[in-house]
């Protein structure tokens, strides 16, 4: 059973440069002002509570979403691209031993770690995405590279590292992703299997919800979504969660909106989560917060899929849903800057 | 480039058994027969020329897709489920060598076969896919199993196979998928990569389009979608196409319809057709014609992906669209019956 504590922070506040654009969203057609870019972040979403954390924990969550935010933040002031901005920032998080992405992936049932991600523009709907790798440094580059320097979208175990490796991306030892805090999360687990299965309030994410995704609209209104995650510790059979598919885990049109997904996988790929929020936007009409709320308030919840999303929508908009206890996150647009992990905390 | 050769077959008519349903397509509230059972299915599209046919190889093909069809309507006119329906139409298919699933997959660039399938249940969104097998005889059983018998939805590889295994699926040695047909095709297309690359007319699925799907409504109206693969030829660096993707390949839902793709399978996961389909119904209240239609032949043919799907709607309608020059199809309803191939046959 999933708590079904649920939240929605939604940002219509509007930043103050930019392009015109229309406000398709109301009836009444007025002209807004879409800010100059806009950048939004994911480090997981679960049973993040504040008594579980420590003050240090907490402080150095806080400063690595700082830190990741600064990353994109930075080339998308510069007139950078969305795309550059995502994998960047994406990066920062994958090289962060914080995050259960690339440095800090979870084990595997086998001891390995098993990394997927993907990333999807929303310009032409161009895509890839990699399942199932064990040596590149930063998946997301390889998802980059499946989708710039491949006729495909999807690469995965064995194949993908090859391809990764040819079209000469960081390769490293496995024992890279060693990390003391995964290794004992498995232990934990598989310790538990013998006994009793229970959760560990320390470690929240470990088991299903870790996973790190950034969204950013550039200065040409340029949308990419991108996510990337060491999957479930314990996971066995080469499983492969929502953040090699696209349409589940990552999607983005230029035309609705980007998004990328955290959460217990299987519920976002059966329900298609990141493609139907675009869906309910095109077809229905629906804000961006009508969109995220109904997808992840009601749809995920009523199945029983606890998880979140951020988004960053045609104009600007920001949406950061979850229906878990807390979600590592955070937004930048010119002169705004957020970052949160728990439910009570407010945009400001 | 595609041809811009389109077709659409849709069959509006409906069968003479079956419960009394509201048909929400249309503004007023009617009362229309549901037929007692439908089933549909396709055996992969292209570039399928009857000039490139012989007469023996296209009555093959027709007896096979009768026989295909037997499978699933003797299950579905006993009262069986649509899930066994699907599951063992698609073995008849599996079992075939003419069809690029199962025993018939090509072969991949290294000489090897890697089958993917997937299937879902339109009742509760429930889902298996399976990626990169290599010793499963019947891969859509082993997507079955992931569905029933674990916790996930895709299962990948070697794991997918030690998975298949311990459920007690029959394991066959990899030769068993050897057909000399395929294998002239992979070194066919190995030359050609020395010298030129160019279409095959005479095995035009062999490339990219061979899949094999079926969508099966049963006497209780739930809809179950389920496709199989083996892929491209000559396919490398452990690439998956559309077919182990939910929302891609396969989909299904008992408010919507049930929809099985084959194609260029990268196009098929950048526009989520299968979830798009129901998404349109969904959403903009289209019929199962009007949304097959616009995503075959406007979204994928704008977009440059040739290929088509299968489905069966919550009233029985059943679809079957394509824009390429052929797609090897079927149906059955009681009382009615169709198989064709070419896009110039209609459906009587």
């Amino acid at each position: 059973m999933i708590r079904i504590i649920t939240m929605l922070i939604l940002l219509s506040l509007l930043g103050c440069q930019g392009k015109m654009t229309e406000d398709l969203s109301s009836s009444v057609t007025k002209k807004v002002e879409r800010p100059a870019y806009a950048i939004v972040i994911h480090g997981g979403a679960g049973t993040i509570l504040k008594k579980n954390m420590t003050p240090e924990r907490e402080a150095a969550y806080r400063k690595a979403l700082m830190e990741t935010l600064d990353v994109g933040e930075a080339i998308l002031k510069d007139g950078g691209s969305a795309l550059d901005a995502v994998e960047k920032t994406i990066h920062y998080m994958e090289n962060s031993p914080l995050f259960n992405a690339g440095k800090g992936a979870v084990f595997t049932h086998d001891g390995t770690n098993e990394m997927d991600a993907s990333i999807m523009q929303g310009i032409d709907q161009n895509a890839g995405a990699v399942g199932g790798l064990h040596t590149v440094k930063n998946p997301i580059s390889a998802a980059r590279a499946v989708m710039e320097k491949s006729e495909h979208v999807l690469l995965t175990s064995s194949g993908a590292e090859q391809f990764a490796q040819e079209v000469g991306l960081e390769i490293v030892p496995p024992s890279y992703f060693y990390t003391e805090r995964r290794w004992k999360s498995l232990q934990r687990i598989l310790n538990d299997e013998k006994t009793e299965l229970s959760e560990h309030p320390e470690d929240p994410l470990d088991k299903k919800h870790g996973t790190v995704g950034c969204v950013a609209m550039d200065m040409q209104g340029n949308i990419v979504a991108g996510t990337s995650t060491g999957g479930m510790t314990n996971k066995r059979y080469n499983r492969f969660g929502d953040v090699p598919i696209i349409g589940a885990g990552t999607y983005a049109d230029n035309t609705t909106c980007g998004v990328s997904c955290t959460g217990h996988g299987e519920y976002f790929i059966r329900y298609a989560v990141a493609h139907d929020v675009h869906a309910r936007m095109l077809y229905l009409k629906e804000s961006l917060a009508e969109a995220t709320d109904y997808v992840v308030n009601k749809t995920l919840v009523e199945k029983g899929g606890s998880g979140g999303l951020v988004s960053v929508d045609k104009d600007g908009n920001v949406a950061m849903a979850f229906n878990s206890a807390g979600m590592y996150r955070g937004y930048a647009r010119p002169g705004e800057r957020f970052v949160g992990i728990y439910q009570e905390e407010n945009t400001k």
